[in-house]
């Protein structure tokens, strides 16, 4: 709640304060997980876990997941790596607003020192390589030796299906656009109808605005955030949608184990998973346009060939090579997100030093996707991962996108009437298969046997590369 | 920021989430407070007393007073405290909407039982008496025996004051009042525009909507609340004013001792005083009116009789014989607040059994008021306060008024050009004398210590009663 505040409510000069309340919560957090008393408890329970049942089982494990990260540390690192961090992203937003790599290198130098240090301490402690154990706080047992084959496979598939696409999109007449202002009431107006088309309840949840859209609350509050352009409607809305799959899945985590670890999502594969499933499977799809495309016309009163289905889609599905991660269509993407993948292993093992990187995401960019920034704030500046300290995330949104595919197209073959259900504008049947199948299930599986149960596959490429062909190469979906 | 919230933001159905989570902090808060750690450090600074400064000694005084309330009542107490007056408090709501007392009798006599015992608990740990004792957790070293006398002076004053006001308001024609409706939008601009002429800064704190006006926030991000009615701007104003007294003492507490016990506010006299002086003292002046009367007409296109300053200011010194407590003016508040503080006390002695309520009630706002409520819902069930556990809490209502009138005269004698600066919307003398004299000096001395030195008497009746006749029965201000 404080950090949704922070970004949706607060006035600037409530910042210093707000920090310090942070920072208050959480040392009181980490003081109480690592009291001895926590692993004594954790001790007994596991002596007695003959008598727990698969949930209970699972919780324990997960609260022992929990210790383990926490007791990792030695608190001055801790603290250390928050007020180095804090401190690099503050400059980082200066840096990238002046495009000077130089201001910020110095603190990112620090940032880069201290997450090699924390990787070597949370590999001890978790007999995990360095890497492993970094992404192990976003997405539990991600490792590099699972995921680079998966990444190779589309390193090597998606630039040439690229070149297809774009071949295939240049032979046709570019989409009209629908034009603008669109009042940001009315664009509000139609975000949460068809967020409550797609079962975002709103007796358990708000819509806001803030500068970065994100979902926060808890599952009982879920709160998602846009930011609205008087010139570009399907902008703010795909984000809106976006952030609607990840309120679902708050949503729908298993109330019974409510403030339990087993209790919470998975992690953010699976988060990014549900946003980029109801996004980009469902909501950039023909169908869907086709429920959507009369609300649109009636919301903003559009009328003419911009406003057709067709065009509406075609937009939808635009694809382009394009420097910035954030405005990525779904087939280039991957290819951001490796580049990432690459360059902060390279980091955390010594090998790429802080003062090389912006050569370096240039070689690379230009390598993957054929494109070279003009500006390192269209290079290396334009995330604010890094400078954060976050290194280990960045793989989780392309996973989340393979994840994605694979229950998308599980979903279709389970439930026979899902297009035509979805033309009509009903989505309870994918909503409670998704409850069913992915968001009731909490922690008490990994993401894995998730998807295994379901898709009768743990992750992979596959229902991503086929749904690329399928959408992009073939009569489109 | 978690009560704020809920009270302007949460939807339904966070309720439950959030009770959990503030029950949580508070549960932390007691055991950290409580915790023998605490009670070494207190001791041991206490040995070196002889080395602190002023501003130290007082701090450390005020950690001894808040350990003090903490430990007075056992955990259990406590728990069982808080759990039967949020009930009692939900039930009231509904008894009060169904204007059904016997509904809530069971549980009122659960809370009223409660409160004898946390009376008598924390009389027994502090060495006071238990209203006393009940009364210091909201305004340190309150006391029935210095209360007394300054209640019974005005029991005895205001009737007549009261019969002499009303005859000469209704020797006069009653004043037009402006006709809506006013558009919310056009309220809230106008409430902006006021409080920043008075020194409200929304870089640090905010104006929202909720169903009862409030203070929140901390003082570096400081948010107000309040309510509109299309049909009248004045009650909401007149609220936005209110709570503008107290945000400006918040925000004008010793930067230096943030998040400190001596960095905190007074006490609710001081409060309440602080809130009073605005809206009571200064707003629904004449000299305030002359300033404000012309962006009233502004924001609403008014213009005639009815937005004349004359008219305005009668309007605002408005006096009536009225039922509801939230709704009294000046002159008959503290006759709301002196009943209450006479059956508090006689049901926390145990002479007053809590079926006999609404009898009690009824005889004794008779025998004050001259009016009878006709039903109790416009008696005894109109306030929250009660059933939600808050004894010893009315009397700092009048206290606080009684200290804002004579803080304003204390004001207005240090400050000549007040009454011309106030007509030109120049309030940044009165807010630096406020800031000097009153909020930065957060809690470093009795509220009584704090008054004696700026107005050369601590609390009493006398200012306030020389402005009622000023205000009331000269030719005003």
């Amino acid at each position: 709640v404080l950090s949704w505040d922070n970004a949706v409510m607060m006035p600037n000069g409530g910042a210093e304060a707000r920090a310090e309340q942070m920072a208050t919560l959480s040392a009181l957090h980490h003081e109480l997980l690592t009291s001895p008393r926590i692993a004594d408890d954790l001790d007994a329970a596991e002596q007695g876990r003959a008598a727990l049942d698969a949930w209970q089982a699972a919780n324990l494990r997960e609260m022992r997941r929990i210790w383990r990260h926490a007791t990792a540390l030695p608190a001055d690192l801790v603290e250390q790596r928050s007020r180095i961090n804090a401190r690099a992203e503050m400059v980082w937003r200066e840096a990238r607003a002046a495009d000077d790599f130089a201001l910020l290198r110095p603190h990112f130098e620090e940032v880069v020192r201290l997450v090699r240090e924390v990787g070597a301490a949370k590999a001890e402690a978790l007999g995990l390589e360095p890497y492993d154990a970094l992404m192990e706080s976003f997405e539990p047992d991600a490792r590099k030796a699972r995921i680079d084959p998966v990444f190779t496979r589309l390193a090597e598939a998606i630039p040439s299906l690229l070149d297809a696409v774009l071949e295939r999109q240049a032979a046709a007449s570019a989409p009209q656009r629908p034009k603008g202002p669109f009042p940001i009431e009315a664009q509000r107006g139609l975000a949460v109808r068809l967020m409550e088309a797609l079962g975002f309840d709103f007796r358990h949840g708000r819509l806001d605005i803030s500068h970065h859209p994100f979902t926060g609350g808890v599952p009982d509050d879920v709160r998602i955030t846009t930011r609205y352009s008087e010139e570009d409607f399907a902008e703010s809305l795909m984000g809106v949608l976006h952030e609607t799959g990840h309120a679902l899945y708050e949503r729908g985590l298993p109330a019974k184990w409510r403030e339990q670890p087993v209790g919470d999502a998975r992690g953010m594969v699976l988060h990014e998973s549900q946003s980029l499933l109801i996004e980009m499977q469902l909501c950039r799809s023909r169908d869907f346009l086709t429920f959507a495309a009369p609300l649109m016309r009636e919301t903003f009163g559009g009328g003419g060939t911009a406003w057709s289905v067709d065009s509406l889609t075609r937009s939808a599905q635009r694809v382009s090579r394009g420097l910035i991660r954030v405005d990525a269509d779904e087939v280039t993407y991957p290819l951001h997100v490796i580049l990432r993948y690459r360059l902060e292993q390279a980091m955390l093992a010594g090998d790429l030093a802080a003062r090389d990187l912006p050569g370096a995401w240039n070689d690379g960019i230009r390598s993957l996707l054929g494109v070279v920034p003009p500006d390192d704030r269209a290079g290396c500046l334009q995330d604010i991962h890094w400078p954060a300290g976050a290194f280990g995330y960045f793989p989780t949104y392309t996973l989340g996108a393979l994840a994605a595919a694979q229950l998308f197209q599980a979903a279709k073959a389970a439930l026979p009437d899902l297009a035509a259900d979805v033309r009509q504008g009903s989505f309870a049947g994918l909503l409670a298969w998704l409850r069913d199948n992915v968001h009731g299930l909490g922690s008490r599986q990994s993401t894995d046997e998730i998807l295994t149960a379901v898709t009768g596959e743990p992750l992979g490429a596959d229902a991503f590369l086929a749904h690329l062909e399928t959408r992009y190469l073939s009569d489109g979906d």
